[in-house]
């Protein structure tokens, strides 16, 4: 239709178009599907994948996909997420709003190391696409990485665990995946080579870490770099949610950083008169 | 150990103590099972359970509690927090963020219809915990409601669809559910006896919605009625990121409600000039 | 005009009526004033009251609406608040991000004080107005309180002032507006009077708090109780706002509430293999 | 002191060190200034100030930067911020997460335009700084600009006004306080050298936006540009709460960006059976 012809309601409901989802009165297809068709046939990760993907997965994707999701729910008290929701949940607000208040801080720094993991990873598997072997890719990519992007390698090492123990249960299980022909298994390949370089360069080894092994099966699975940090959320939500949960059952108000007699320390100027007062 | 002879550091852990999870270097256990021997096990919502009620379902709960988050995904942008999700994601800020904005708003009114619903049940089942026939406690509970509380009955009635596809078809896996002995059904009785009596009272029937059906879900599994509206953030998340994601595809910048062509009707004070200007 | 007269657009831009601010290309105007006509005319607290209230004040006015927005600007680090901008200042997301996380636990416990305050020396002042005197009305509404609500008595005491420096300083002020004409003095005298019996009924006395002292210039000035929570994020984001830069201008990442070397107590389950795991 | 001579309470009151604050029973200091001292003597931008910047403005500094404040409270309900705030009152939400979910939204794309400006500023008073006349600094940051950063030049130009009516007046201010020595004036002629020098390379005159005049005074007052979208976020907040307070005093639920009766336009995946289905 030109937009000459358009009513003022269909350029309205043009301006909030979307593929997600078809509703009429009595109606709601998600992609195509009537949701109650849906309902009951299709995991909750199936869903996930539906929504986001358009298509829906197959069984062993959705349950690798839930694996990953399941995966990273919590780190505890010490993530600042978690920390500001148990502390929103004692200042009188809803429990949507404590865990809105934590899922925020879920960025670049605290939630978006699988993202650069993903892409790092992405990188590799373009190269190896262009006919580079992938020990020569990831030479390459870590050649660069070290010239000038430097800090830490993206998907290695903790500041916490020597080993994060959910890593390798991770791989192991794309792994098995892999083999099942599930997926194809070069995330994993790529992760493992970036590892054995990396620990050959500095002299010992600096394991993947929980951001860099989800990346792997995002990967592996087909998410782009940028959805892995929405899929991060997902998951840390259901710790920010329990967490939010146990600190309501409690009769704390206003729960601070540190324990209630306590205080901090002051580091700036000393005290002093108000300009002209003469005290 | 006694108050005083607990050193600093004991305090401040002490005051962020949990019982969900537990850490050291190497180390991490939920509710006391190690990570990585319930990486690949358990279903996602399987750990969701497990995280926010401290011990495994069983596959069927867990089955259950997935159908139930997975079928208020979503219900399209004219639902504000959908809306709230596409605009953010415009406006230059990460996805978690966008999708903060957006489950922020999932308070009592837009998220919290659920928790509702499953406290009438619950007072319902109460009533028939001491003795009170089903039919006769749901007949007092409406009546104290239409007498005290007014409004909507909770968990009926939805202004936009006649009958909401998603409701029956909750209601008919959980009578499956049940006859398996996964549940007991009795929240689907009290939700269809409410039905029924309202339907008497008013001479048509107003149906159970999906805010009704999930709560009689919730309800079956065991889940406290506070705990609903986490439930329903954790479901409702994934249309918020799907619908921040695909608006994050496209080029616009600072989405409005409107089309960007048109404004708001002004209905404040007439243009005036500045008191004692004289213009 | 009537609905079916109406086009969609106007339809649409109804829907968004306001009677805030009335724009065309190259015209701003709110509450029916120019912008070019207020700005470097009225103080930042002037057009507070203009978009809040619709009416310009009076400088006077907007004065000592400035020394209240003044008064509550900071807490320090031990408020969730606070903590949670820092907190959040350390995870990658925008000042404006960490400004959000910590402005939205400002709810019922964190920032309501002010709120509940005002409501009750409007019921003091609604006695009044029927003809109670002073000292009767407040004893009415304190023994209501004492009988039915009890807790804390609103705008009174403070965990950790003996008293509080802010409060006396804003009610010494609020006098001195009075005996110039500018309010009326009569909140100041009520919650004077609450404080009094209190102190009478109870053997010592309870001071005024910060809370208590601003919902009487809020009160004094005519704005609405559910209004002072709006003014106290205003002056709460100033302290937020410090707090946030002043934490972004150092180099922590991913700051937890405790010291990095720290964990927490974990209270839960004891390690525990998984279900019918021969470990 | 040693770090192992440190208590744990040392330990963690360090953790929250502040140089903003200092509080101990009975007495607040912000900056080294004993609270009552400040309340009633430097007015409400002068506070903001204090806060940011750790000494007190002159009263004419604290006057221009109030002016700028004043001057971007709001710019109606088609800015996704207004708009989300609107939308929000009417979920069941506090007014604090009302803001809070606005606030958010104030991001690189919404709310970053002035700190973009400021930087650009900089970058050219540098320059000055080196030795380079103001002409020709100008001319070298924008052939950089068009060279390499290409889009809109910050500071300039505005999808709806022709003219944005409050950049002239901001401007004019500026020179006013510039003529009495309050501020240099040397970033409001570096904004009107880039005015010029683009209308001389493009042909017509792309006139100073509000980001671009606020950017002036901000830079005029020494901030920096990162501390800009911060007093943007402070300013804007006056007119997010002045939306969602009016929408609140309306009956509105769960408000969408469009009439109730409208829908959106379906884009997607057409109707389809459940895979294997035989409907």
């Amino acid at each position: 239709m030109s937009d000459e012809k358009k009513t003022g309601r269909e350029r309205a409901e043009e301006w909030w178009q979307t593929s997600i989802m078809e509703m009429r009165p009595g109606l709601i297809r998600l992609r195509g599907y009537e949701i109650q068709d849906l309902i009951g046939r299709v995991s909750f990760p199936a869903m996930i994948w539906l929504m986001l993907r358009g298509e829906l997965p197959s069984e062993d994707q959705a349950a690798l996909l839930g694996i990953a999701l399941g995966a990273a729910v919590d780190h505890g008290p010490q993530a600042p997420s978690i920390a500001i929701a148990r502390m929103a949940a004692t200042c009188g607000v809803g429990i949507n709003n404590a865990m809105a208040s934590a899922i925020n801080v879920l960025g670049d720094v605290h939630g978006g190391a699988g993202e650069q993991a993903l892409s790092f990873y992405g990188d590799i598997a373009a190269a190896m696409d262009g006919g580079t072997p992938l020990a020569q890719a990831v030479k390459t990519r870590l050649d660069r990485f070290f010239a000038e992007e430097k800090g830490y390698v993206p998907g290695l090492g903790h500041r916490f665990h020597p080993v994060d123990p959910r890593a390798p249960r991770l791989i192991e299980l794309t792994r098995e995946f892999a083999a099942r022909g599930v997926v194809g298994g070069r995330f994993a390949d790529i992760a493992g080579a970036i590892e054995a370089e990396v620990a050959a360069r500095k002299g010992k080894t600096i394991p993947l870490n929980i951001d860099g092994a989800t990346a792997v099966i995002y990967g592996e699975l087909g998410f782009p770099p940028a959805l892995t940090r929405g899929l991060f959320v997902l998951s840390r939500s259901v710790g920010i949610l329990a967490h939010a949960w146990e600190q309501s059952q409690q009769s704390d108000r206003n729960k601070g950083p540190l324990p209630r007699e306590w205080l901090w320390a002051y580091t700036g100027a000393p005290a002093r008169p108000f300009p002209n007062d003469t005290e």
